[in-house]
């Protein structure tokens, strides 16, 4: 009985969490510009309601009372207890101005991005790392800050375990890219530009291939590509430019493996507590799996590069084989979102570091452009000649996202070995992929990750998948394989 | 001190009140069709938590303690004494099973109707009917069902007093039909299909000559126009159809009407309970006067028809004159949304009938549709062939929104009015219409109604913007001399 009463009120307030969420979806995708202060006061009002949702009081009874039956059933109550446990240390009144904050940063950062100066957001920004801080004291409940609020994106990450993960990653990455770049050949560049509805017809293509239910979901375009939603409505959104065309491609695919993660979760969990992804770190997995692994193989670029062909030529690149080194070409670039697979990890590290400098106060809002500018320097080779490639490119901070940037790599580490798994499992999945179908990867996954949702934690559940201890190697022995042969060595 | 802790709280529930409003636009325009079950939970959330929030037991408190200062605050009491009143005798489960049942409803009225099939729709009619009675019995707390639902939106209104306008009217429409239809005058037809992509540019020009701030709204398309939303997000939606092309820019001529009502309330009122329209009719007379009275007079469709005789041709018509008589051609149809300005209210009359019948139980919903034709063919002399152009039609019944359609003739009065004391102000209006602007209009209506919001009860708002009592004499003179001029008698 205590049970259900539970569920009845967890799962309205999931619907609630939902409407939230589709409000943050609406506010990137179609709410007019002279919005802005009405909707901080409407993200405000839902979060004082979701805030009081899930501090009730009643839920700490309920818990009390309860008894589960079945892994399920302990799943969500674990799952329940550990989101109280959270909304009961965090004042509603730091909750209620953080919401407000963070929306309008957001429209703030936006237009200072635009006029790449860091200036016009900085006031902002300091305000959201102070609420966010405050938040992390609050939550980490005398332990350490950062790990309380990585614990909110990573349940049982800590910063220390990360750093052994990152120390083990970092020198073989730079000796790779050290090779690549002493390499003597050269990757092709793709010269031409696609026209903004081909390339929207192409994306909506691209991500049915990858499994992607367009009659529960739609792709519209924002700044900051993201994926939104869970359950029956997961929306996705991409960003167009004619003269980078396959962005908009990757970056679709990208938001596919997020979206149709939240789509294949047993239906049986809908609006529950378990109904979602695992952790940031699983859902960035499937993300970076389609887009890497999967989006970027020899198998899947030469299916993508006889589509380009017949649609608006191929950019100067001679077969698919060159093709299939232009879309893994590595250079050092200012842009996370446009990093190759090599770099991309090196953005993520100076992030996690940058944002634990940010969260311990040991660095100052005001410093940041110089901190990232010099770290930039140093890990990339290249200077940063504006804010608006530099420090002020990701949405990720305005929007209070700090814990958040780790697991992109912790993702991509997962992704390292469910690949592998799923290589030794299906045999067919180059042939697929050739003919521009990610089908047998999409079923493996939605049968081994997928359509757990929640029900298990982060780690066992990659272990579960692929019967082995998560460990780095082999992300690691992919990328030495794939940009060792690419570049010779 | 009372006065300013209700007000806060009632602030935030306004709010939430636009947070559901936008999930409704939502759902009209861009949610993916196999979201809908999870939208009906979503909408019954919404609704659970706004229905507690206005029948919170502290709003009685605060009602009683506080002490009004000057007319703003009074009007914002009685409002808030007036919402209180509704909220508490409906039972809690009562409107979150009605917010269930016409969020699904829609969905199947929509395919019922594309499909052209009564009988698939008539047992979720049957539903929302029935939840609508018992929400209208406990409104109405002994006195009429019927008047309960129409003071929703029309506070002080009573059938029996429509029955009174409606009875003063009717006699001399029909009179005046008869005589169009007796003329030995046609008007005529335009023949020319309208490109969709002209047609969405021009409703954008149109609805920014009209006053539409396109900064806090925008137009996008569903199957049923409609305006939503308050304060600075107002968003209003067109049907477009390449061979009807006059009717996506009428359609967002009206919604504008409605729109532009919203934007132009006093921004000292924003989300607070007299932050909206004083009412359905003062709001469909906003409407209605934007799409009739101004947007199909003479001087307005001379720019228009140079408009499109830029554009796209004139679809056979010679010249500006007969543009004007085209688009003022008065015809029976099956459509009340084509319908022109004689026949409308003749459209509303029998809705209005039909609707009393069925909240009283005194016409059964599997009964409907031919009750809906006897009257039609008598009313129109026209054969109803099929439920789309006959019962299904329109989307009111299936948001269970009875009491709502003789709001549009009340709007069609006060329209009347309003236009009879602006001619009568602005001798420059015409000349402004005739370069596609309504501004001396949009600035006339903004100080003497749209600016004051709820601050007055309707018909009162009315009276002090054309210093006389309401009436339906200077609809029917307007109407009179209009289509004498035009059909020659």
């Amino acid at each position: 009985m205590s049970y259900d009463a539970m569920m009845a009120f967890v799962r309205e307030t999931r619907a609630l969490s939902e409407v939230q969420g589709r409000l943050g979806w609406d506010q990137e995708t179609m709410m007019p510009r002279g919005a802005a202060a009405q909707r901080a006061e409407e993200m405000a009002a839902m979060e004082s309601v979701l805030h009081a949702r899930r501090s009730d009081p009643r839920l700490a009874d309920w818990l009390a009372d309860a008894v589960p039956e079945g892994d399920v059933q302990e799943a969500q109550i674990r799952q329940i207890r550990r989101d109280l446990n959270h909304a009961t240390r965090v004042p509603a009144a730091l909750s209620a101005e953080l919401a407000r904050v963070t929306s309008l940063s957001q429209g703030i950062w936006a237009e200072a991005r635009e006029a790449s100066n860091f200036n016009a957001f900085a006031p902002t920004l300091q305000k959201v790392v102070a609420l966010r801080r405050q938040e992390a004291e609050a939550l980490a409940d005398g332990g350490d800050p950062y790990d309380a609020l990585l614990d909110l994106y990573e349940p049982g990450a800590t910063a220390g375990q990360l750093d052994e993960m990152f120390g083990a990653l970092r020198p073989r990455l730079v000796a790779l890219r050290d090779r690549i770049v002493r390499s003597e050949r050269q990757a092709p560049v793709m010269a031409s530009e696609i026209p903004e509805d081909v390339q929207m017809k192409l994306t909506a293509e691209v991500a049915t291939g990858f499994g992607y239910d367009m009659t529960r979901g739609r792709i519209d375009r924002s700044v900051h590509p993201f994926s939104s939603g869970s359950g029956l409505d997961v929306r996705i959104t991409t960003r167009i430019s004619p003269d980078a065309p396959l962005e908009s491609i990757y970056s679709t695919i990208h938001e596919v493996g997020h979206a149709a993660y939240e789509q294949q979760v047993d239906p049986a969990y809908l609006l529950t507590p378990i109904g979602g992804g695992a952790s940031m770190g699983v859902h960035e997995s499937q993300s970076r799996l389609f887009e890497n692994q999967l989006g970027r193989s020899a198998a899947f670029t030469s299916w993508l590069f006889g589509r380009l062909e017949g649609l608006t030529g191929t950019g100067g690149l001679a077969d698919a084989r060159a093709f299939y080194a232009a879309a893994n070409r590595v250079a050092p670039g200012h842009i996370r979102t446009e990093a190759d697979e090599v770099h991309y990890n090196l953005h993520i590290l100076m992030r996690f570091d940058l944002e634990r400098e940010l969260i311990a106060g040991r660095l100052a809002v005001a410093d940041l452009p110089e901190a990232w500018n010099t770290r930039f320097a140093r890990d990339f080779g290249l200077d940063v000649r504006s804010d608006a490639q530099g420090v002020l490119q990701d949405v990720h901070w305005s929007l209070g996202l700090f814990g958040y940037f780790p697991t992109y790599t912790l993702g991509n580490v997962y992704a390292g070995c469910l690949h592998a798994a799923m290589r030794r499992d299906l045999p067919e999945l180059d042939s697929a992929l050739a003919a521009g179908s990610a089908a047998p990867a999409t079923d493996w996954l939605a049968e081994k990750v997928r359509r757990h949702g929640g029900l298990h934690a982060p780690r066992d559940l990659i272990e579960r998948a692929t019967g082995a201890p998560v460990s780095e190697e082999p992300l690691l022995a992919y990328l030495e394989e794939k940009f060792g042969a690419l570049y010779g060595f």
